[in-house]
């Protein structure tokens, strides 16, 4: 495939635990970014960069976010030193037609929170328990070569209720050893973008070691890139009939109406 | 009814077009506001009050919104100059369970676009042209007393695309004169709260003065209001099963994890 | 409450299991349709009568039918003696407005695939095995009075892949101890009417005497309740608006195109 | 692209209006289907054969079924002439995956009632009016290379309600002169297959001569296009964790519980 055609993919992770967190270090020493990207690059058809925190923009310029087609997102202890800018320019992006895969503790993120509008809480508990994610669609695009259930050994735990909209699609439900479930795979589209988030993914298991985990970020990626890219607009239109004589034109009272004014 | 089951409601209005603009001084002498509430309070079961854009806070304290079951909400000129503190404060309310009615250009609201995570964006045209809104619900609540179709002789027009997350119900659609449709009648629910946007009201027409448009909104307001009043928490959980032997606790890495220390 | 404002609910049981086995026999003498009427007729706003499969017409006739507000059903063994011009009445009168409560093993019953439209199949294991079901919408009318969760320490299981339309509103998730979920509380809208699916209810549990298991059928019943009936039509109209000259009138022709012809 | 590979579409048609009618046999001397059929294999990736109510099996045998990625379907006056058993046997294929496109009249065919389960009624007329499509979904598969709308100079009108089960994804939204709308493009998933109502179709006008309605039907294909083939099971299945010594096997009861018992 020419480099052109690929689905150019930015991995952005906080880059916080494997650089303060021994344990998190040694699974994980060129960050989590790395690891996923590194196995996203493997595929013929996807070209994957990676950003982080510290970045200037944290990486996220316009230029890089205006040649990204999916951004997958990672971040925990540092969801607060993202810059409302950057979340703003995200969210303009997706809705114009970016794909977004949020993974794990980006449920509290700053841009899966804006574009969804809710809290996204939940409950957690971090004890190693056994994790089975259960395929609800065996038809859908991201779970394409995924079998019944995917099984974590040791895994954080996410309980119900997670404050999210209603799924467009729900794809996996989460069984925990402890006794809770959790919708782990749901998609969203929003404007003209595509959504998902992805529980699995906790920074001191080997979760993106795991193949199953990473042919579920592949496939998501394939099903999040882009169909269009579809600036928004809010235009004043003229009719498309005639219309009847009674009509009285009052007239425009000269407000300027664009999303940009109240941004 | 006793004064404490009503429902109780705040009819939020910017209230610049009818102090700036004549004709809709003379159309809403004292504001939209005052219209819609004096209508709704004709009802027995609702108990409404006002507020708008100069009151200190907007008139949406911490105390007017802990009491409010249902807020409606008008804006248009001065959507930007709805501080961001008041907008996560009623993001927040709509969240724990309170109702949203969003009116006409409230489309472009700031609570309206960050409830819902997307532009928000649409066509329009002020032709005065004829708007008929077809009931595609005859059994939902919010169209109980409303024929096949309601019919406006004389509107703003609003075309799609409309930039929202597909509505869990979709209410009306309306047919407009030069040649447009729109989802005029939309539902949502986002946290334990309900959200319902209805197009009709341009400040330069009587619509408020409509039985039908007030029987839809009326109808809101008991669609809309609270079942529940949740604070959201993001809780660690004990196991409720016992775990095997073999899980190992690495315990938590010391992380807050709530929602309030990334907002 | 006036006796004609009460909720008419007719509790359908095919009433085979009890009169064939004699751990079910013991368990529910009368059947569990009368277990079920009986904790409803507690309720005063509701009026609970029972038909079964060996009634005339099962119990269903067009008089019943027109008089119940909302249908409960359980069935199993004997879904293919449930006779199919029953079938049709049912679902004429669910898209009419009635409301339809499926419970347990009714899954697999005619009407409940019919009116959905798919296999609705599922895995299965008889083990008496735990199952707790997660409430994932507590501000949901159907789980007021239920907390986070419901236990019932033995059940039937039945896990995922529910073969089901992506229901409008997912309420409860079970997990079961021996590694499955599944989607127990499942509300969709289809024509004018409501139905509600909830899992529990297997025959050789006491599941119908749980006091958490009644309340959400009691809640689903006010829930299921028809704010409308209307009769389906298929009307040719008349042009709203004047068209245009240039309009042909091709003439209908001659074509008889209403439900009735095909069904 | 290699035969094989290529999307297998099959184009029903009852075939009888061009037949009888001498307006319709001008426009379709050969039927809407050989038009249809012809149109789609003029591209490269679609293999289209034709299928009519008078052959065997109405030329749907389990054969031509088995062997069919996307079945397209043209109904009207002789519905009620299509086999139960027809019916049956398509219903079990777009469950197990494949995709079905019903065209304009075929709102009332028995296949399209059964696997969606509501009456699809609608209002409809019959005076050459104009009709102008919304595009609501510029990013979606089925739109692409469509601009904001299609208009068809004069069609049989179809207006609100329609009804059926909310659409997962609402594509077209019509305008029409005489004053009403209509949902025109609507997807669903059911089981492994998608589904898309396309509304344009009437046998009097030249609809599938019409370079855009072949645009959107050619995407429909590609996107109601099988992603996996899956047979129904409803399977008796062992756990997958250690169940607790309480545990008590009361044992099945011996009930066979498949979907074929009650078929």
């Amino acid at each position: 495939m020419t480099e052109e055609k690929k689905i150019k993919v930015t991995v952005w992770n906080e880059f916080v635990h494997e650089q303060q967190n021994e344990a998190v270090k040694k699974l994980y020493p060129d960050g989590m970014h790395k690891v996923i990207a590194d196995a996203l690059n493997l595929q013929d058809d996807i070209n994957a960069s990676t950003a982080t925190l510290e970045e200037p923009e944290h990486g996220l310029t316009e230029e890089v976010l205006a040649e990204t087609d999916v951004l997958t997102w990672w971040g925990h202890m540092a969801h607060d030193k993202v810059n409302d800018e950057i979340v703003d320019r995200v969210q303009k992006r997706v809705l114009e037609g970016m794909g977004l895969i949020c993974l794990h503790s980006a449920h509290f993120s700053k841009i899966f929170r804006r574009i969804l509008g809710t809290n996204c809480s939940l409950k957690w508990r971090e004890v190693a328990e056994k994790e089975r994610l259960w395929n609800l669609e065996p038809g859908h695009p991201i779970t394409q070569g995924i079998g019944e259930y995917i099984e974590l050994p040791n895994t954080e735990m996410y309980g119900e209720r997670f404050d999210i909209p209603t799924p467009d699609k729900l794809i996996f439900v989460s069984w925990f050893e402890g006794g809770e479930v959790f919708r782990s795979g749901c998609c969203w589209e929003r404007g003209h973008g595509r959504i998902f988030y992805f529980r699995p993914g906790h920074e001191t298991y080997p979760i993106f070691y795991n193949d199953e985990i990473i042919k579920v970020i592949t496939n998501a990626v394939r099903w999040a890139k882009p169909r269009v890219q579809i600036t928004d607009v809010c235009p004043n239109t003229e009719p498309l009939e005639t219309l009847s004589e009674k009509n009285v034109d009052f007239g425009s009272a000269g407000i300027v109406q664009t999303a940009e004014d109240i941004s």
